[in-house]
């Protein structure tokens, strides 16, 4: 079994499983400079909102490991390595949420303090969080699972939301991992996930490593599974949840959600509380990111699209609370047809 | 404007549009023996039910067009070539029945008659007959449509049903086309239809040469676009439509019969009459044929699930008739679900 992880502090090193590379190569990427991290997270070869933060947070540990073994002042290091790591993606919210946490740990230091100790811990204590927070979500939504649907269960999934995209066993795909563990889970249906193949690149190649029954399936062919009765759930993740309960997630999820409501399937949503945007009342405000036709128009560099016709790309999809069976965090499962605010459930004073 | 064709005899050849090279190189592919006409169609070079028929039909005079030349007779060259084109590809009907047709003309020769004569006409006659079918669906197509959902409308499309697989407009594409036509049509939008990406390699080009409006999107973006309120009408293709009207066709076209009826959206499909097929009373009993995985596991030559990691890679799926708003044919128009059997419009005496 490899083993698979995000990113790791390794010294003085942030240490990347290049996820470009899956599944036909697995290498490490050693980043021995905040440049090095910062074109890993940007050129995608590590991805997946907490994966991201989680590697900032080990850059500028690591950073400051650098700029005292060179016996450079490390408060100045640990600055410029948050200024380079945190504009490198502006979109997800966890990048410039980790480098702010570890900046605010350094501005609360006395002084005399082992700068190098407290960022080491602060990176860490984000990184076992975040890993808390996953194997959290995976009883919860595997106890709901069993409780809506039986077992053991054939669940479909669409992307990649396990071990590489957190610190821990993911979110959806820690949920399909404790169902596994606990022999409770008879197949998963791994949709294939276009334009970016992470469901046929990272999914599948995770499941594979674990030894989870599973097949991968291009995105059309989902309906026909549905239709022979065998899906007994959907687990998806997801990138934003508004505060009425509406779910952005990676385009194709809303499809699933209408299948799954005509088949009278459960549709399970899992993400952590920090997803949970109040700012976003609903999901029609959500403005959905249209990216570039060649993501299309190419495949893994095998070009499938005439130059002259132009494709329509974009990157997520809003899927309507109705159509959400329910939504599981680290702090408990909430039914969003049943509330009036998903937000009202998790962010109580 | 490149002239799109699917096959066509010149002399004493068969000329095909290559299918495989699409979009990147338009190259034409001349038969001039039978085995090399049998390998196109095993191929792929020419696909689609009727155009496969059309180019064995052509086959067949060509090879005694070839045989009178050289001086050989010329029915035992007709008989080999049928020999060798009719089992290229089993599953489509139209390969043997155009055969067969050939050999049914031959068969009713008085003595003395022209065999290349007659062997040539026959086999334009089963294009023209196709061309005209072809013609007639896109009006009946588009009168529909113009009545169910007005206009100008945006249509959404899957696979390739064009001239292409055709002699003539095609079938759900031949109503764009139409539509297009009229000036009636304001956008098209092509799924690309994975695994084999008929849509976004075939369709799309179809299109831009015929300079209709679209927009290629990876399949699981459709549903976004229905959500958008953004598709007025969805038109496909069948492979084989059963006696109480359910449609067996691409694999994906099942998951838009269920997107358009949970948008309210009209749902049409567009086949000659020949695609009905009164031994098959319902949906259930057609066999899906399960193809290979490296279809999923590969595109077009790049790999993109590893290798140990299986695939579920189903060609087709079928739509219930209580999905489908009305099947176009070459005759009319029928509502299936208004209907207690589609033959019996079609095939009362």
């Amino acid at each position: 079994m490899t083993e698979v992880f995000s990113a790791r502090l390794v010294g003085d090193a942030v240490e990347l499983l290049d996820q470009t590379l899956l599944p036909d190569r697995v290498e490490i990427v050693t980043c021995r400079d905040d440049d090095t991290l910062a074109e890993a997270i940007a050129s995608l070869r590590v991805r997946g909102a907490p994966a991201i933060g989680i590697a900032a947070a080990f850059g500028i540990a690591a950073a400051v490991v650098r700029a005292a073994s060179s016996g450079a002042p490390v408060e100045p290091a640990a600055r410029r390595a948050a200024a380079t790591l945190r504009p490198v993606r502006p979109t997800a919210v966890n990048l410039a949420w980790a480098c702010d946490r570890m900046l605010a740990r350094l501005d609360e230091l006395e002084p005399g303090s082992d700068v190098i100790a407290a960022l080491r811990e602060e990176a860490e204590v984000i990184a076992s969080e975040d890993r808390d927070a996953c194997a959290a979500m995976g009883a919860n939504g595997a106890d709901l699972l069993r409780e809506l649907a039986g077992g053991p269960l054939r669940v479909l999934t669409h992307c990649n939301t396990g071990a590489l995209c957190t610190a821990g066993i993911g979110t959806a795909f820690g949920v399909v991992r404790t169902l596994h563990e606990r022999g409770e889970l008879a197949h998963l249906w791994v949709d294939e996930t276009r334009p970016l193949l992470q469901g046929a690149r990272l999914t599948a190649w995770e499941a594979a490593n674990l030894a989870v029954p599973h097949a991968v399936l291009v995105d059309a062919a989902a309906a026909s599974v549905f239709r022979r009765g065998d899906v007994d759930a959907v687990v998806v993740g997801a990138d934003r949840i508004a505060a009425n309960g509406d779910v952005a997630n990676k385009i194709g999820t809303y499809g699933l959600a209408v299948l799954a409501a005509h088949h009278d399937v459960p549709f399970v949503v899992v993400a952590p509380t920090s997803t949970i945007d109040t700012a976003t009342p609903r999901g029609a405000t959500i403005a959905v990111e249209e990216r570039g036709a060649d993501e299309v128009r190419a495949v893994r560099g095998a070009v499938v699209v005439a130059a002259d016709s132009p494709a329509h790309n974009p990157a997520f999809d809003v899927t309507p609370a109705e159509l959400v069976t329910a939504i599981v965090t680290e702090r408990g499962v909430t039914r969003p047809s049943g509330s009036r605010s998903v937000a009202g459930v998790f962010h109580s004073p």
